[in-house]
């Protein structure tokens, strides 16, 4: 069956798995002290045009977001979040785990704006009773969102004077930052998230590893005693040279931007089909996932031959369901894809 | 300065306070296992019509629906709130401290309907994505709510009948709730939240006592280990006397009854004094809150003259502020503040 | 049946309940923002020496110890306490709950000694393997101790010397800190343990109060947002005038040392009874608390006409049981138990 | 430089390399729902004599070690270790940060005897304030231990007896586990375990994977919820694969008692060549890790030519070091080892 239900249903990129295969027999020290890890770093650090960062890698996107989270945040502080977060709806409410709240706001084709950030934060210095509540003491975003949809400079130019003039950190989920960064219609950088963000990560399981989430605090400004923190929220692994050996593949020879723009060009195609057939989309991306509204009988019709993913109903008659593309969708799976659609 | 703020800016009811007074010299054992606790459990579970009751007291509001929920919660389970529900909104993130979220759904006048609460789980569990979700564990409910409303024995039957049909438990928080059963439009007795509900507390803070809040399990079912509980969440008075003594008081002679109608009593008098006077209620309720829309040079001026709650901006030039009564509030209280509206 | 169980069998001094009824019928602002709360704040500044110290009013000693604790310490800190102390024995795992581990250190009589603390912080980061464990991130001490003993002023300050060598702060929890600053054998005064500790708490519930801890942190050195973790873990009094009021009472006319040497000098009349009757003196301290050890038969007669502690076995025919004087200890008690004993 | 530092400095073995690389291009579906995870539990069920048990796949030991104890704890429950197991030493306060105290007994050889947990628990229920302290609520050992030493299947008998005695759960963390079931001095089998405990775990990560514990709950007795609680805890990898095809590599064609085997055999050979050469053993094991006590000098000199794992200080002049062996241990390091040594 042909499919396109998400970005993480194959294994690791070729070249990837073949650093790994190559460096197995290698004799390398543990939790993340290795010379491939370390390679990574540096390498990351470049592409960041951030010389200071610290960077850890982590397995997973939620392990890695309830570990940032709980690390940055003071005692009552919560999680500033879009309604549509993949914090505030779909982590098993891992953040509350860490004894912390997620403040939703509004969000805009999953984005949050300043606007909103603002007025949320205004709203809660001028109430009364604001010492009775969690204070807002990080913002969240992803990028892209959960509905593919991408930030431009100047929309996290404007969030970040907003965190500036509330003294917040921003913290950008970048768990499918390969398909933002190569979009063919952004206007922001890996710099200019290093530069714009307290801390982000560059995510590795759905852009080309097998796990791992490089995260990345560009000013050298890690909490202290994070890799404490990492081993305490179970998130060191004692063969760090997994994410290593897998990032120093990403970051080489630009083999993260490169497979990300593959899976662009996939959505390019994936959006002229569904286009061309007539679809209705509901939110067109400039990324890796498009969203469709379909019909439920004619969905039911669709899923014998292709996998999507189920999004959310629309209305009683029509649901909204995603479709991925990735660094290892096939040429032959889109044209397959266009005889059935 | 008239003072009509809210419930909790006076000492403790004379016969409170006088119990006090007369036990103050005995000597008796401590963290609740004192004579005087046992017997206001006793009169607690005759006036509950609930002789299985498992009984404890605690000190405070917030304290309670934290200890209560962390106790009764499995370890991914959320309270499901109404959006203006205490514990989403003004309790500092007091649950999500314990590790759960706190799921809101829509109000209608401070209250969940049957409704919104079946569309809530049935929701759930039709998302196929729930067990990546914190699952709705409790309910909690405020009875008067945070608006002064009251729930109909109906309304509180139809709740039950949902979490049956899901397997919920319902929590009640009675910080007011004398005001509650005083009330001139009730038909829920202090028996009828004993069989419906779960686990309930009947408020002691803003209904005549200095402190506490009786909890009341009343078919015998609290959480194993419960009193280590409570101790383990801060909430163990090692002089439970404090609490025993208040609440023995106050189910003595029908005391809590008694005093909660006198609010009630004024509270209809003040609501006669406010139409009277042409005000716009935001809303009027039949317990002891009342929400009154002042236009906001209106609202400085009177603040001269009477301590009133800020609530919430209504519009641009208005704003929502509360009258609240108690067993406090006195006849020439009212007269004067006739006078002055 | 005469008691001698502990110092919280009665309930406040006749003083302290003076004010509680004199100020009942006052309107007062709530949540600890009213004027005997802060009339109390300003008399324990100055009995501290310290005029910038921020101050906190809660309502036990365990709901004191988690909240300092929890409000101190950064994410993966440990709190270091004797292997006798009471948050490492008998709170029910509220510091764990908060998420900190508690590290013991060997106690002598009760005790941490500066050279244990030494050696336990030295010995930490000199494991190669330290930042795979909780780092200790607070020191906590009582004084009087767990069992009664007190810690000299030498004492205290090498502590300090050491805390400052390893940058910890210091706390202590002065549950029964009256009866300490009262013995006769002490040479640490109120100013001294402010000047030497980062923050400290003046018991209330064991000196005559019928709840409530003075939290000081002497040097304004308050958790930033410590309002609303107090009220986030469940410790924020509505009525925060109980405390208050209690509290302004001590601090007038320095009631808290008076009431505490009355004590101290039953305590002393009682060794010398145990002395003369040739008891065997498990631990004979300068405080309210005097360890004894009983035959077990001797202890079972005993029982039966006066109350004590029963404390820990000593051995399989002997155990260690305690004596406690309070401020409500009577001179006739005394004479009536100096007749079993 | 030869290196005997742990037995997790290598990649994977060969054979469950070779089944990542051929699985690689399939595409599967995510979080632990493929063909290959499912084949997996299948063999591990019968590897287990265990058919209806419930299996789980998480990345590593601590992050294991946290999910599991607490998903397995009621609110007030602590952990019982050896003073010298992993959970209560070196995972950065892993258990507290889930709320949970880890109350620690005597060990012998890094083992719990059922005599030292019977008098554990026995102490606690006999102590009268045991409501004021968490309740021992899981018995967590390691097998082997973290000294390479092993149960006897008498010995786990004897716990078993005391855990249901005592109505409490035995988990047992089998993160070496291989390496215990090939020893050539062990009595206990893998359906053994899965018969004596309620909850144990097969380590993939130090025994021939890249990452990946098996998390197995032999009487299909896994906590409700318990998927989700992976999730919350961040422990749930979206390409489940990672593990899945991993553990199906490792329970095909018994690799996984072969490989380990093969670490047995250059354990015994080492400690022949340990024996030969006089070498004072701390530990002598019948498993992978030898612990042998060095004079300083003798540490320092021997580490310029080989790496070994710095345990403890002896004393002022002499080291505890380990050596461990491993699956991937080669005759020709062991053959260099011997002249080195």
């Amino acid at each position: 069956m042909l499919n396109f239900s998400s970005d993480y249903t194959n294994g690791a990129h070729p070249e990837v798995l073949r650093r790994l295969v190559e460096t197995n027999d290698e004799v390398l020290t543990t939790y993340g002290s290795d010379v491939y890890t370390e390679s990574a770093k540096v390498k990351i650090r470049a592409a960041c045009g951030a010389p200071e960062a610290d960077i850890y890698f982590l397995a997973g996107g939620t392990q890695t977001n309830l570990t940032v989270i709980s690390g940055m945040l003071g005692l009552c502080g919560a999680a500033v979040a879009a309604e549509t977060g993949h914090i505030a709806l779909h982590e098993a409410g891992a953040i509350e785990y860490t004894g912390h709240k997620v403040l939703t706001v509004p969000h805009r084709d999953g984005k949050i704006t300043a606007e909103a950030l603002e007025a949320c934060l205004r709203g809660f210095y001028a109430d009364d009773n604001h010492t009775h509540m969690p204070y807002p003491g990080l913002v969240y975003i992803s990028h892209p969102t959960e509905y593919g949809t991408l930030y431009a400079k100047a929309e996290l130019e404007a969030l970040r004077a907003v965190c500036d003039a509330y003294d917040i950190p921003l913290f950008l989920d970048g768990a499918r930052l390969g398909y933002g960064l190569a979009s063919r219609q952004t206007d922001v950088s890996l710099s200019d998230i290093a530069a714009l963000c307290d801390v982000f990560y560059i995510g590795g399981t759905k852009v080309g590893a097998l796990c791992g989430e490089a995260v990345v605090f560009p000013r050298g400004n890690a909490p202290r005693h994070f890799f404490t923190i990492v081993k305490q929220h179970g998130a060191l692994l004692a063969k760090g040279r997994l994410c290593g050996v897998q990032f120093d593949a990403l970051f080489t020879d630009d083999l993260y931007l490169r497979i990300s723009r593959h899976a662009i060009d996939c959505a390019e195609r994936l959006k002229a089909i569904l286009r061309g057939k007539g679809y209705r989309f509901f939110m067109e991306t400039a990324t890796n996932q498009q969203f469709v509204v379909l019909e439920n009988a004619q969905m039911a019709r669709l899923c014998e031959q292709v996998a999507f993913g189920y999004w959310e109903p629309f209305d009683e008659a029509h649901t909204v369901v995603r479709f991925a593309t990735s660094w290892s969708t096939r040429e032959e799976e889109l044209a397959a894809l266009a005889e059935i659609l």
